[in-house]
């Protein structure tokens, strides 16, 4: 039975799939490695690290498990080129399965032209997802030739939406300013509503995370904010002071 | 074995994939909850409800099976992207008879440029539904570059007829208005007529629907025209009473 | 066993696929039915009858079946887009015979972009017909880029060697005069030659179909020319008369 | 277990797929018929005769197996478009196991823009052939945007490379001109090279295959300069005596 | 249990596999040849060899096993065709084993406009060469419309990077100089890096394969620089003697 990925029914999920999404020009000399990460997670009071098959299959060890509640990201792509919109599936729920993981991400692009590709595979990975007793972890990020600001209360609010039409246990989205997210969390119905943590936040950065979770979400999905800070570790316990209480 | 989604041979559908295919701008405070939607179906005398997945999973419980027949919609797209011509599977039919559904919805584009890949994905949800003994509701909107007016009364007899020549056991198609229905329901064949409701009808809403039932159809497939009324539990009891009489 | 579509040798098929393929256009108030065609096909004298499986479920009962031998055609597309090339495969071998059918017809293009696919496709097919039995007639189009004249003679006796080459048992193809029908027959070699009997044809058209099975055609493959005529049984007849002699 | 295409290490293969290749326009009243082919092969002295599924199912005897061996072609596409740059499997090894064939056959075009496709379906051909004990024979023709010249030195010398790399035991290439035969022999590997016997040959004929042969080619795979010979049976003959001496 | 690839932990890889990527102009009358080839690499004290299927199944023996382990490539493209950008897999996991390799190779061109169908590729290989007990050698070249120096520094970082993303035992990236190397060591993590050995190197090679060795890679990967010599074993021990001391 795997753990939950929430604490009292929140979530603080510190993100690191970016070695793959953007590459290593968003890492320092600390950061670049798992464990600097998972020791931010495990010190700083995450609820759970998310990461990729390559990086968890050496650096999630079973005493980890013990400690920080793994969500293991199965689709990825790089950033060397820009036109790529869809990600690749690179292992499979049995996998996630194997290294003790407690969840499945998994990143959609509704808007996109290849859109089918990317839902069809998520409807694959949410069955053995389900079969294999694991929440999933959709990362609905609305992109496209119609979509002019990601960011937009509509296109986020759509993009929740998508999650739960999906049948998503989690829905992560782009940070949309306070006011819309009643709505963005109504309309994810059960599905539950991670903001994603570094785009769109102003400068007192706990702050707003009270006030995004007193709106509603479920938790926070944050990485690069995190990480790349000075001290992240005492961030993150900031961070998981706001959400945690 | 499932239930019948008609009542005395007729069918009286409210539809709710809208959340996926246009987005919470249908929705306000009330009819973005799927709870909403089956009130209204049970209380204003729908023979039965479609929703896809993601819903379904959370909100069409056991007790609610009994009282409302399920349509479980199998594919869907954003309107993200205007050019998405292609819907994604997102589930298939054993998770229909798993969530106590009696009929699989799936929607076909003839006309588009990919017409192929939703047909072909079509015949392979009709046999798998005929071997669980669900009957299959063809979504049939005649959409592509060459298709003028999907009203047009000769582009909503083609997609009738298709709906035929596959083999489905209901299809549901644009109201093309009342003269073009007897030809619409001939060319069918034996595949039953669901009209949908919401484009094309004027002001005496359930007038024309007891017209539309008169001219043949055996049905009325509706979302927005209903769920979208000031009183919709109201709206929806004349409908059923012009269907059901 | 499969009855044989042939009778003392020769073919008389009658063909009802054009709802899919071109639409109710081609209907009235008599030949929309597939019951008005197979009457027809019984009153009249033909071999067989060419349907879909949506019609075949419905229309081909087993009292049918005993008098009038089934080709259930296995792909097809709809005229609702000119650029769509690729045919659907809407059922199986496994569901011809289920339905008692006597051969499966398949379409392909050769000549098309895409050619590939539906050629491969007609090889699993063909592979699927031979292991059950069943003969396999090929409706081999040439279309594409580079095709001026799908009528042509060297483009239908090209069309007709694919038939050969592609391991059909019959392959359906244009009429492309009188003149090169030896040809044609020569080069499709034990393929069994099908004349499409509706365009290119003169005034008298039994007639020229006297001649056209003179000239060694095993049959003829014909559909609204037949079902299209103010008396279509008295048509049928003779027709059936200058085949079957 | 199959018998050899080769008789004392060399071969002469006549090959007959031009049917599908080319069309009916490459034949005669003769040509046309596989049966006037493997007359010509076994009179002529060759060591097996090429030809695809639909021709060797009908025309490939039990009593013919025991006298020329067979190599079926799996793949061929229509000249109707010359856009074409993929053929289509049409048959598999198994069927080359069932109709008593000695090898398969298979056609890649190194250089083209969906190289992959082919070139991956090679390799599975190839794992099946290996499986059943079948020999490969690789037609391996470079073309493709960026091919000038499909008879250039190091075009061919490439191609016959390709064979080599993809594990196939024959490699049937262009014809390079003689001085050419040593390296592309050579780079060959153990993967025995066949010279395509029509295009780039000049005068007279039987004494340059004889320098082809002394330069090392294992043979020859010709088609079309020896059923559209006058004398066929004859010039078959002369081939027959300089290859196998 | 598969021999390792390395000797006292570090690699001298002896790439083989450019008769496929770049055709034979890159060969003389000596190296063309695989025996040559695997006699340099015993002889210069290699601690592998890599080819691709083709040339490991007729001259990877049982005897040189023993004495040289072989990294099976098993995907590969033509350079007939600059366009070509996703490799076709020749050859599986399972073949490997079956010829006694002790790794795989696989190609990904990170940045490509089909960039998820290798790296998806890769992770069916991944997981089939994990089951195996088979290392895997990630070839990953950081190629595409948005790539101007596939030797820069943060290019080939990313590059290392995305083999230990998607699980790559040994990741082999270009030469991006001696002062990039420390970073791209560090952000492959404990994915190994070999260094391709041709470009980029000046010309003191031994030498200045010493500081790569110094500045931390494990290992070279080098085909031409060493195949091409006009003393290719002494220089492949001058080789060795930097890397294993």
């Amino acid at each position: 039975m795997a753990q939950s990925i929430e604490k009292d029914g929140k979530v603080f999920l510190l993100a690191y799939d970016q070695g793959m999404e953007h590459g290593p020009v968003d890492f320092n000399e600390q950061n670049y490695h798992p464990n600097f990460i998972t020791k931010i997670a495990i010190k700083g009071g995450a609820s759970c690290v998310a990461m990729g098959y390559g990086l968890a299959r050496r650096f999630y060890s079973d005493e980890l498990a013990k400690q920080m509640p793994l969500v293991l990201k199965l689709n990825m792509k790089s950033a060397l080129y820009s036109g790529n919109n869809v990600s690749a599936l690179v292992a499979g729920v049995d996998e996630a399965v194997d290294l003790g993981a407690s969840a499945v991400g998994f990143t959609v692009f509704p808007g996109q032209e290849d859109e089918r590709i990317g839902v069809q595979q998520f409807a694959i990975v949410r069955k053995h997802a389900e079969e294999a007793g694991l929440p999933t972890v959709l990362w609905s990020y609305a992109r496209g030739p119609e979509i002019e600001d990601q960011y937009d209360s509509g296109v986020v609010a759509y993009a929740a939406r998508v999650g739960a039409e999906l049948g998503a246990d989690y829905v992560k989205v782009k940070y949309p300013g306070l006011e819309a997210l009643p709505w963005v969390n109504k309309v994810a119905l059960q599905t539950k509503v991670l903001i994603s943590g570094t785009g769109g936040f102003g400068e007192n950065y706990p702050a707003e995370v009270k006030k995004v979770m007193e709106a509603g979400a479920t938790g926070l999905a944050v990485g690069r904010k995190i990480w790349q800070d000075d001290d992240p570790i005492s961030l993150a316990q900031k961070v998981s002071q706001v959400i945690f209480g």
